[in-house]
């Protein structure tokens, strides 16, 4: 191949490591795809670093030590996680949106791929620091949110199924109180899905009651898996004492009257707000 | 902000438009945020198509017209499509892979989420001209790649049900017998998630007999969609006959014996060995 120009070799570089979120790339590894010297690299590196951050791309970090090299996070910034979030529910405050009963849908917004990239990048943003090994989630909803999630932290995604089925092989169910319904409900896990001894990042798309997080909880100790963080799309403002603990939710959803008359209304969650991760 | 470097703007832009793949984003739009001239910004769109061109990143795309302005796909080349398969077929073929009654165990490939991403890469290259106006799967498995297609594809993706929520609103149901159970079985989604007269492309994990596939078919009917394509992750080899046409798989599993001695052969379906997409 004939030699690269730098701007060439750095829009490939940045392709290549937005491609591989929150994985080190090595320095070798570029020096060897595009015939050029270590140092060389390094400035390179350091442009993008430039780059990224003034148009709000993400981190470029440079990660020292015998298993060094470079790293792409594609963080969110506060302002932009807030004005985000603040677009989301927008499009969700339409009456049209509230469902008899009280519901709200916002199916479309946990499944369309560009939101779900962009709530899983604000929640990876909140995460990068816990150290997962694995993002876990219950079928269905939550799923395309907890993929992109996991996907921004360079970890694998288990999913829990409300059924054993023959062809995951020896599970681990546990029982659990569903919040919306109060009945008795099955959550299922495949024995093999899960290592003893790792970390969980739970993610799902609403949080009510409680029960089927928590549920999911004590799934975890099944297996001998420290949780080490829990978050949600939404989350309603009633109950307020939530079962479960330490955890965030993205948005929090009030439903107030009844029937014809019920007005919901969606907030960005207060962390959102705030200067930190 | 102060002008950029050629080498800067490049990256830059080459990372906006590999965050929106299909979606036309116009000269004008460059040229405000980058404070550049179009003809620079037509430069830099021809040395950023030979740069994913060499790296096979994919495809940049100049669409003329009114609407007009330049496109990223994600498009995966022949020779890459098959390596990538290939390689999933061998993590497949361990023996620790086919689980008692003769199944296959390959949750972890569905739901990981890079091999998610490169799967509905190949599955969103074979279907970039069919116009689909949005992703249709059936809940649990082939989310991940249904989503990460409808993202490469640029429209949303839709999830059938296997029952009707209350916070979904009025829904469609339709019964189907389900081809590896020979059961009945529902299938429900929700009325306001899609639109009459559009245009779907499912994709879903896994094909056997095609009784689930028929199904969702005959849930586009009730919406008056037109299907234009269907794909999946894994076909099975027998039965031969399905009772859906015109699809494709990127894996084709074929299990022989019984019990202890069952032994699963996975292969790369044969048209990803083709030259054409």
């Amino acid at each position: 191949m004939d030699k690269l120009h730098r701007n060439e070799r750095m829009s490939a570089m940045l392709k290549m490591l937005t491609d591989s979120p929150n994985r080190i790339i090595t320095l070798s590894h570029f020096c060897e795809l595009f015939g050029a010297a270590k140092s060389t690299m390094s400035e390179d590196i350091d442009l993008l670093r430039e780059v990224t951050k003034t148009f709000g791309l993400g981190e470029l970090e440079t990660v020292t030590g015998a298993a060094g090299g470079v790293r792409y996070r594609a963080s969110v910034s506060p302002e932009e996680r807030l004005r985000c979030i603040q677009g989301v529910c927008e499009t969700l405050s339409g009456p049209e949106r509230v469902l008899p009963g009280g519901f709200l849908y916002y199916n479309d917004i946990l499944s369309d791929p560009e939101l779900a990239t962009r709530m899983g990048r604000i929640l990876a943003t909140a995460y990068f620091d816990v150290e997962a090994d694995f993002v876990l989630t219950m079928e269905t909803k939550g799923i395309p949110v907890a993929l992109m999630t996991a996907r921004e932290l360079g970890i694998p995604l288990v999913i829990a199924r409300h059924a054993l089925r023959a062809y995951e092989g020896s599970a681990v169910n546990i029982n659990y109180v569903s919040g919306s319904s109060g009945s008795i409900q099955t959550m299922s896990l495949a024995r093999r899905s899960v290592k003893e001894g790792t970390r969980a990042l739970i993610i799902d798309d609403f949080l009510k009651g409680g029960g089927t997080a928590r549920g999911m909880v004590d799934l975890m100790r099944e297996f001998n898996v420290t949780v080490v963080g829990m978050a949600f799309v939404m989350e309603t403002t009633s109950p307020e004492r939530k079962r479960v603990s330490d955890h965030r939710a993205l948005m929090t959803l009030d439903i107030t009257g009844t029937g014809e008359d019920a007005v919901a209304t969606v907030r960005p969650a207060a962390w959102l707000a705030g200067a930190a991760k």
